[in-house]
């Protein structure tokens, strides 16, 4: 594959869809059928049915930025579908009836309307142990047993109770707390709401950035300022979200807006108002490419990072 | 902690009773209260609610068969409670409202009956995870890299679609198929009930026998006679199972009996009747038993793992 570049000329549109084109292909490869069926038809269902693939490209971005000579995607692409899996789970179970209850994902109908509530939970629930499988079996052999061991473990924080589990959980707590009696508007404030959202989307976010400059060798300074630039581009990304709940239509989004609003989400439009989550969302941006540029290290030459701190903020859906 | 030994006065319980007071203790340790503290009460109140922890001393017994003179306990404890966990989750998630309906475990209210279906699903995923992260993170550095990631892989093949959440979907896909039209009673054969069985509560059983002797150093011979161990040993234990549901009584049971017959369940006892079921029985342990004598190795030395076949297959609840 045609190593990105720091020439001006980059287009992060093609960028974008050529790395989406192998990601797909891997993906499909590694949920190749299987039996009992009926589970690789419900996985399959949830993981091949699109999406952004954002956490896959900022993997693969990440790689490319800390090698930006060197064609790395092979180092990473396990990584990549590993996370992909493991978000397609976190939808697969937030979708059930027990949880947001929702008919509809990205379009189409959501993994239990099509294959029952006992087949969407097991479906979650292999994916998360597939996605550990991939990982370890399919990342080559030149990555170091011990590298591989620690983003593994990662994988399993930010997925688990001290991450995206856990910010779920933040988030149905405080979900109705406006309107509850126990508690007032007051009682969400931004570092509680900044939590919830460093956990529940943060977290896979900045592993994916992490795990893609982890396994290509990345040093400690690298690494650091990358975690920061993923928990900051988390943010910006769950604002948008946020955002997008408020000013999109169905069409665009794929899927209901103003879900928010009905469900009393504690979210940062009912915080801050839309004009507030906008500033936030330009200092966000300011801070995030301030990393990139001033780290002194090769970061900061591909574009790609920049482009998609960019992409996060001024998507539509 | 006294290394098992061969003289003929083991004393099985005594063994059981005191390794179980190690493991209640390292769960304990890796489940200490965190926040969101509903989350990890959710969690705790399923693995800390006691239980056989047989595949903890599995582990733990396998670890000792390999090296009878060493106390190897600390370095197959994180595993052994990493697999508590995976067990524990499957029970939350089988309990729940869309797959078994239960309200009772071991004589206790089930996960979502205390904490809500929500919770109970979002706990059972979180140590999914924490398993992983324990098992990684608290592995003594003695135990080589390249071995943990091992145990790490066999675990999630172990736990997915190829081993438990599998099984669980081809014994969903066999439930009622003695009583529906598009089936009868050749169709559900004991090629298809073993592979259920291998798969639903097999797959973890071996790797926990399995596990317990790779991160101890065992060799190739040692591992492929104890996966084989561990197949009989887990084919043992379902059948036993079956039997109890149709002989044992709630008390001793801890669970309502006569519940696979109500539910058309395809089991051994179903298809074989309980005397044929019996000599299945009795032919598994022989066959265990040669295996761990016949193979000329320090496995057939060490008691606890001929003990614990007798346990499997004799046990009351």
């Amino acid at each position: 594959m045609q190593p990105t570049t720091s020439n001006s000329a980059f287009n992060f549109k093609t960028y974008a869809s050529d790395r989406r084109v192998i990601i797909e292909e891997r993906l499909e490869q590694y949920l190749i059928h299987n039996e009992p069926q009926k589970l690789w038809d419900s996985m399959r269902y949830s993981v091949l049915s699109g999406g952004k693939r954002l956490r896959a490209l900022l993997c693969l971005a990440a790689a490319e930025a800390i090698k930006p000579n060197e064609d790395v995607s092979n180092l990473v692409l396990p990584c990549a579908c590993a996370i992909e899996m493991v978000h397609a789970m976190s939808l697969i179970h937030d979708d059930l009836p027990s949880m947001d209850n929702d008919d509809f994902r990205r379009g189409k109908l959501t993994n239990h309307k099509v294959f029952g509530e006992a087949m969407a939970l097991l479906a979650g629930d292999a994916l998360l142990m597939l996605a550990n499988e991939i990982l370890i079996d399919e990342t080559p052999a030149k990555v170091a047993p011990s590298i591989l061991l620690s983003v593994v473990k990662e994988l399993a924080i930010a997925t688990g109770a001290h991450g995206m589990v856990g910010g779920q959980v933040e988030d149905m707590n405080f979900t109705g707390a406006f309107d509850l009696g126990h508690a007032n508007k007051e009682f969400v404030d931004e570092n509680i709401l900044s939590s919830i959202h460093r956990r529940k989307t943060g977290a896979l976010i900045t592993f994916s950035i992490w795990s893609g400059a982890k396994l290509v060798g990345a040093d400690e300074k690298q690494l650091i300022d990358l975690k920061r630039f993923g928990e900051i581009l988390g943010l910006a990304f769950q604002i948008t979200d946020d955002l997008l709940d408020v000013t999109g239509d169905i069409n665009t989004l794929g899927k209901t807006p103003g879900k928010d609003e009905a469900s009393q989400k504690a979210t940062w439009v009912r915080l801050f108002g839309i004009d507030g989550s906008k500033q936030r969302l330009k200092e966000l941006e300011s801070e995030g490419l301030s990393i990139l540029e001033s780290n002194g290290t090769e970061i900061g030459s591909a574009p790609v990072l920049k482009e998609l701190i960019k992409y996060a903020i001024n998507r539509v859906n």
